[in-house]
């Protein structure tokens, strides 16, 4: 990892960056790490493993407020973007709220790039991209039509990267992940129907009709996904499928739920709606092709539903230590 | 043209939008045609022919004023959206002119649309979402990689207004438009040419190395497309490209504008640059497929040398009176 010496990673306290804090700060070569978080969605406690290094830098503060991204960013070569709104289904009622959450903080995030001359911008986009597809096997290369506004400003953000890249010299990598999921989720369909659970272990209301198929991929799979395309490849712009080639069907998702909470499967009333789609915007099916991540090397250690179930039995056991955080 | 009565145009004093106003106000159909610009880079006098038909409001004020836009946008059915940075070639220096002035005008649109319940946006896109694909012949369905910050606008804008189409039951409409020239333009390279020859007869120095060779499609084959693919299908969203079939170099370009002012080649010297780009982010050759527009029975009346040399006249004549205006 030559050029990983000194990163950023704007969202980092997310669940997601704490993995890249893992696997960073278990890197010699990293002189130093900065999450740069507004702590909306992410917590302390997802960094709370790496508190004593001192190449470890946190700063609170809000990726809109440009200056302050500017002056934190400087110094940095490489970059790391997973600042999104975490509320996928929020937009139906607030559909602005991708725009203010996600195509404005990439903007933030390409021009503080573009300002410090950093080397290299690693970007979480996600299969949102793409729309609704059907049951077709998607590749980069295949058509966007985004039918949320999720979507929309990820895809806004690659394209915005792409012109950077092209314009600025700046490096840059898009991931579409399939749903990332593992230790420290804090949002999601598994967080959910365990969250549901909880509050009653009689009966789990599933939204959409349950028959929603898509791949999981592990957060740590992830990590492996991303660190191995930041190091290959000179080409100013490229974008990479991340994830699993099985997908995992809704339905299976709350079984797991309800084994991992140790409960009798008889004793719960689990509970579909009527439609496909669990809220506007959410495609039903989604099958991405990672032949071109697989082509430098990567290999999931996780199919969906081990991904799913590791990352269940996580929740499970950070749930019951949450009163001591 | 059923919903074609009542029709918002954003950006609407600028060149093109004077096209659409000529055009639908010719149609009887069209009860009410408000125009909306902050006359940045639009003109009253592109209006000046339609100032006494009652039903044409123009409305001075900035899209980035939403409350201001949404009180103006109620009571539309239609929108037709051409607001845009005219000037591409400042991102080179001020990258962030395509967000202020693209993406986050397309956002304020998508949201008075839907908080008007508009039934339908026509959305001026354009050809550089597609990036640098070389001489490739480009359908709608190829990938896009901007490689220029108004590129990457356009696609942010055509991914926000599928989002909203397919969340809340907007139909759009996005064009990707090969350059679009005519009477009234005031900008672009042939404006350009004029504009320098006008300032010294005797030289003309060429942005890039003169290879640059693109479509050019005239303003009423434009009107043409739009209006046509309005009222036909019912699909959310679709996306068409807009472009005559044949490619008009750069030099040939600067030989029109010499003919048409009616200079001896002889006596103009022509200097060229070293790079087939005009600007950072300039795409030296760009092909477009237009089979789908002309699938719907487009036929363009102009072909690209025809186009520009029209521009050009109409540019010279209005030139002419400009001390008058």
């Amino acid at each position: 990892m030559a050029e990983l010496r000194t990163v950023f990673v704007a969202g980092g306290a997310g669940f997601l960056g704490s993995h890249f804090a893992d696997r960073l700060l278990a890197t010699p070569a990293i002189e130093r790490l900065t999450v740069y978080d507004n702590f909306s969605s992410g917590h302390r406690w997802h960094l709370a493993a790496h508190a004593g290094d001192p190449r470890l830098t946190i700063v609170e503060a809000d990726i809109l407020d440009e200056e302050r991204l500017v002056a934190a960013v400087a110094g940095h070569q490489t970059v790391i973007h997973l600042a999104s709104n975490p509320d996928i289904a929020r937009a139906a009622v607030d559909p602005d709220v991708d725009f203010r959450q996600g195509t404005a903080l990439t903007r933030n995030v390409a021009e503080a790039a573009r300002k410090c001359g950093v080397e290299l911008v690693l970007y979480a986009s996600g299969s949102g991209v793409y729309g609704d597809r059907g049951d077709a096997l998607l590749a980069e290369d295949a058509p966007s039509e985004p039918v949320s506004t999720y979507g929309a400003s990820k895809l806004a953000g690659e394209a915005l990267l792409a012109a950077y890249a092209h314009m600025f010299g700046i490096r840059a990598r898009a991931f579409r992940f399939g749903n990332v999921v593992g230790p420290r989720q804090t949002h999601g369909v598994g967080y959910d129907f365990l969250r549901k659970l909880r509050a009653d272990p009689r009966r789990l209301a599933v939204l959409g009709d349950g028959s929603q198929a898509k791949p999981y991929v592990h957060a740590g799979d992830v990590v492996d996904a991303v660190l191995l395309a930041a190091e290959r490849e000179a080409s100013p712009f490229a974008v990479y499928n991340v994830a699993t080639d099985d997908l995992l069907p809704v339905r299976e998702i709350a079984a797991l739920a309800v084994d991992c909470l140790g409960l009798d499967p008889a004793t719960v009333e689990v509970s579909f709606g009527d439609s496909p789609r669990g809220w506007p915007g959410d495609v039903p099916v989604v099958r991405l092709d990672s032949t071109r991540i697989r082509g430098l090397g990567w290999r999931p250690r996780h199919d969906s539903r081990q991904a799913m179930a590791a990352a269940l039995a996580a929740m499970r056991d950070e749930a019951h230590t949450e009163g001591a955080r």
